[in-house]
């Protein structure tokens, strides 16, 4: 799997993954009313849980629609980021399961970003419910069906290992968190060892290790995620584990800067692909973008999307 | 929520909580029969997947059902496995969501077992669709709607803070991944830091800091998560964090005896809930129980709860 995320970032020139987090404060009105007006329409009224589920689902799916439709042929791949559909229930399961098949079928490569982790026959059942099919009698299913997934490493190998193997059954991937964006990663991701390490690191040796038997070309199809807001670790993470591919966070509304993810790429100018969600599809509520309006928040994402690209773009070449 | 807890372990005399991970493989093929044929007169057809993901979800249900019918009036709590619905992707997801609720309308407290954690608004997002609700528009509405929910603390005070936050808005609770029962629980978890203490008791640390403003009477409403498989860690966890519910797993099958669960508890006899899942609602499959056969599974399983709870509360009496 890992080389056709490759053959997509070649083909687009974007190592550059959209992420579909749609946090309701991102998604215009307009969307809501005509979210309910068209499930008005089909007296569809919805048993598990309410219908205010429904309608909020509903406005984030097309809410989505337009934003894929308007930057598929771009990028090589989209997030989306599984809370913010979770929080809806049920019927934000289903925009999330919409969402995945049709980036699908526009070519995209999904990374559900899941961060899911448990243990044995746990662990199994998330990767079989994300990347594989679950075998059912005689038949065996897809569920949700991303192409990759983050996974958090805190339960060690009986966690990520379960989610490996079905990996290598259905040709899939993972993404295991290393080192994340956010502030506070440090609290446990930098806790020096006795040895002088910081944890991050032997979770990426670990990393290597997992990855060594899971190769395709010259990279593996386990990954790692490393944030955009650390690019010192991130120098280090790139050269401890020289196969892994980096999903990058935290570029844009994070901080994390253009220049700073040099750091993250190998010099056959490959290895890392750079998410950002809200620099992207909240693109119209920026400075920016705001001659576009909330009307054509779509164009203002497609916009933000091709900035986002020369401007990692002018950091590789320059680098 | 915590002396809600409380209060139903001092009433069933039971500090126990039934897992509910109906892995296939404990389902007795009765069960997917009658949900095949009740679909099929019902002649709904699901458009998100495959009728064979509702077949299966449909029996989980029915399962479930039989099971918690059969233990409610005996255990304060029950423990529903996500992933083992999450498989079967929007049927199965369904099928927690009836779970959950019905669970509730028998008097069970219910702990999603879902090992969340994300960074900020993402965390948000997953505690509001387990114990809070979202916000749409004017309206707060539920999505799965748990009393308690695990949370994985990899991502750190990021991650966890929205839960705690929307755990006070709701009196809900949290139980935080502390020293899980695996095997490989030590990979990173017993790692040792420079000043000679393992990961998990720095954990541990901060989980007693996030509990401190979530006091619930003498407990609070941040737990921890410990597993049976390690007793010795137990005893110390168990005196890092004196206020904070641990909720135990590796209780049977995996190999946690009865007698090492008292170093779980505190001199009060509360502060540990022990789990298990395999053990009872599998109990029809192992020789003990096997009398029962698979038509009478649920009743194997009341047996096992019986029996489990006079284990650990001949331990406790011993101690």
């Amino acid at each position: 799997m890992i080389q056709k995320l490759i053959s997509r970032i070649r083909e687009t020139g974007a190592p550059v993954v959209v992420g579909l987090d749609p946090n309701m404060k991102f998604i215009p009105p307009m969307l809501f009313d005509d979210a309910k007006q068209s499930l008005e329409r089909s007296e569809n009224t919805d048993p598990f849980g309410d219908d205010e589920l429904s309608v909020a689902a509903e406005a984030v799916w097309r809410f989505n629609k337009e934003i894929i439709d308007s930057v598929y042929d771009l990028v090589p791949a989209v997030k989306p980021q599984i809370a913010m559909y979770e929080q809806f229930g049920i019927a934000g399961m289903k925009t999330f399961w919409r969402t995945v098949r049709y980036c699908k079928e526009k070519g995209l490569i999904v990374i559900g970003d899941v961060k899911r982790g448990d243990i044995g026959s746990t662990s199994e059942a998330y990767a079989r419910a994300h990347l594989g099919r679950v075998k059912i009698g005689n038949h065996d299913v897809p569920a949700f069906n991303e192409d990759f997934a983050t996974v958090n490493p805190y339960l060690g190998s009986d966690g990520v290992k379960p989610f490996i193997d079905v990996c290598k059954e259905y040709d899939k991937g993972i993404f295991v968190l290393v080192k994340t964006s956010n502030p506070s990663s440090g609290e446990f991701q930098d806790v020096l060892t006795k040895d002088g390490r910081p944890v991050y690191e032997l979770v990426a040796d670990i990393v290597n290790e997992w990855g060594a038997d899971s190769m395709d070309g010259d990279y593996s199809n386990v990954g790692a995620v490393a944030g955009a807001t650390y690019p010192e670790q991130g120098r280090i993470l790139r050269k401890l584990m020289p196969h892994a591919y980096i999903l990058v966070p935290g570029y844009g509304a994070q901080g994390g800067k253009a220049e700073d993810l040099v750091n993250f790429f190998n010099e056959d100018g490959l290895g890392a692909i750079v998410n950002s969600s809200r620099g992207i599809i909240a693109a119209y509520t920026t400075e920016k973008y705001r001659k576009y309006g909330q009307e054509r928040f779509a164009e203002a994402a497609r916009a933000a999307t091709r900035d986002m690209i020369e401007d990692i773009r002018g950091a590789l070449n320059k680098s």
